[in-house]
């Protein structure tokens, strides 16, 4: 193990608790080296904590440990697992829906569920709000410092019993896209769709031409525009909208220098459809 | 010395002020291993403070130093100490409240006054606002690093001179326990009584009974329910309140998937008492 | 090197982002040792991050890298370099006035254009909207880590080849100085002038004198008092106004225990002028 443990939690940043799984991780190993995705996942969004760990766990080195605690179960019967990931990355977590896009998308190779009688921070049993702390971050710490292995963390629990999200596929007709706007860009606003860029091109877009873009929210139109496709937010002039490639290879919306999803009140999720299509030339 | 520096501040993290201090202690010893409770204590909030002081410091490893700046009073008369706890841990911090709930929950062992001509960066003399940096992370990087003993650090402070806010014990009368809400969990919107569990179970309470709780701010009340007393959140539907045992034992408040605090206008303080009896099984 | 790598942004850590870049550079160096500065800076306020920049770098050990990445032009044809400042830091950035301020004030010793044939992600060609992680962090850790050294970067830029945003020069009049409000802390609502502080002890003003403060917008006065300077906030009473000397050695004004820019309505910028000179006393 290369003793790396990332955190991702829904905890916020303004009083204690991280630092207490922090604490807690040093005291079994002192050499551990520490790191955050975020704490600020929205609170109780295993969706978006799911997405952002498919985001963000292959930049980094095989054998990483992530930590993921956005847990409304805790202290209920959900179940406490690790699973290992054909990119080589372990994920610490309730089985709660946190694992459904790293399934989905890179691939679970097996996974274990937490045997708490061995992995559980002692003295915490009367304990039942904090497994972060007491069980995600404490299994976490022996499993990157070494101290643990990963078959001794608990039984093997088969692949088909990985709670997961309903994920939808994009469709792809003779001269249209079709998905839903999967997750935003909470900070700058960008929003981003299930709908890779390649059978875009395939159609013969290029750089600079113009689509029709129909988003609507339960059968609602929401936003219909011709906009651009372009290389990067620059190409168009402040306070234009774009199509552009994002760094995951899919169309995602953007607004240059502004905010798209509060600009036209835009959010996402299962029920807000796109459609993409190139806009004729005549 | 264990190498471990850990800072808590009301800086905020949204610009340079943070990192001025951590290049500082890395300049003293760039070996060091730095850490954050948190940076966003509310703003001169030495009780807030001192009350995740003591939640979080006996998590970590034994010598770790704590840097905890909350200071109102910066360039003014009160004193720069290092407290050095029974627990084995060190709190490099303004005597001016922030040590109030580890004095009374963990002890104090003893308390030095920081001796400013040896402890304080060089050329910041005429610098009178920024004593988190100038003495309290430079201090603390001495310290930690082994590069000064803790006895060097000043004389001796008797432990009656430790600045303390006033503290309530809760009460506990034949039938219902008394106490005050002693913080509140500003993300999540729970709220943590001063009343510890065991007394409620003593009575015979056991988890899913009915409790009578009244919560009143200087003497009007502002929530009278019977509520269940419960494992955890999920043991409740979304929507309702439960009390809980919290993780330093004591009774808390909440609402399964929502924000207690907020829902009912809900604070903390000594001004804000809580009476829970169990409600008579008839 | 030091293997000490800062990172400074924009971005935000309300997700993945910045552990994505974290990623990238442990993946080239696991020993690397990652910091920041800050990731609230104003989006896309690159005189925000000028400032911060020079009020932080300082602070940090000779050798540091540090990676500013607030990147309006992501993917359009503003240069990506590292400076060498002439205290002996590097910072890894877009050309585009993040580097007003070191330039101003610290120096800049040499600057090249990052070489992104070799210093860029492999993989990364196709992805036009995130050169924070695929350029930036990525060069800064190949620097960090001494793996390639400065000089390796890419071909030398001239130095008048800086983008700077204009820096105004405050203006010492017989019996007042005049200057700027250049930034705000906008976490306890100070505000720094760029007007040091030497100019008006030397017209024989001390701690405790009366001062006039006028301050316009766009020649429309928005605060003009008579208020003291003093040590430090703590000196006078609480929502009291004062001038004092910032860490920089500057004038800057505050409200003790409150928010002067908000309470005020106080900006900053080349706009905001500001006026001080002694009361005479009578």
């Amino acid at each position: 193990m290369n003793n790396i443990l990332v955190f991702q939690s829904d905890f916020g940043t303004i009083e204690g608790t991280v630092a207490q799984m922090y604490g807690v991780a040093l005291t079994i190993d002192p050499t551990l080296k520490l790191y955050d995705i975020t704490h600020n996942v929205p609170v109780f969004d295993t969706w978006s904590a799911s997405h952002d760990l498919y985001q963000t766990i292959r930049f980094w080195p095989e054998e990483t440990v992530f930590v993921s605690v956005v847990d409304p179960g805790v202290g209920s019967n959900r179940q406490s697992v690790v699973a290992k990931t054909t990119s080589g990355h372990y994920l610490v977590t309730p089985n709660n829906g946190t694992l459904t896009h790293v399934a989905k998308h890179i691939g679970i190779e097996s996974l274990r569920v937490i045997d708490e009688q061995r992995f559980r921070r002692p003295g915490s049993e009367n304990i039942h709000v904090f497994h972060g702390r007491d069980v995600y971050a404490y299994t976490g710490a022996y499993l990157a410092s070494g101290k643990a292995s990963y078959e001794e963390i608990g039984v093997l629990l088969p692949l088909n019993q990985v709670v997961t999200h309903r994920l939808i596929d994009p469709i792809f007709y003779a001269e249209s896209l079709e998905g839903i706007l999967e997750i935003d860009d909470p900070h700058f606003g960008m929003v981003w769709t299930n709908i890779p860029s390649t059978p875009l091109f395939d159609l013969g877009v290029q750089y600079g031409d113009s689509l029709n873009v129909e988003i609507s929210h339960q059968d609602v139109i929401k936003y219909s525009h011709v906009i651009p496709i372009a290389k990067s937010f620059a190409y168009v002039s402040k306070g234009d909208d774009l199509v552009y490639v994002n760094e995951m290879g899919n169309l995602a919306i953007a607004t240059n220098l502004e905010n798209f999803t509060q600009k036209h009140g835009i959010g996402y999720g299962a029920d807000w459809k796109v459609v993409i299509n190139p806009k004729s030339k005549e």
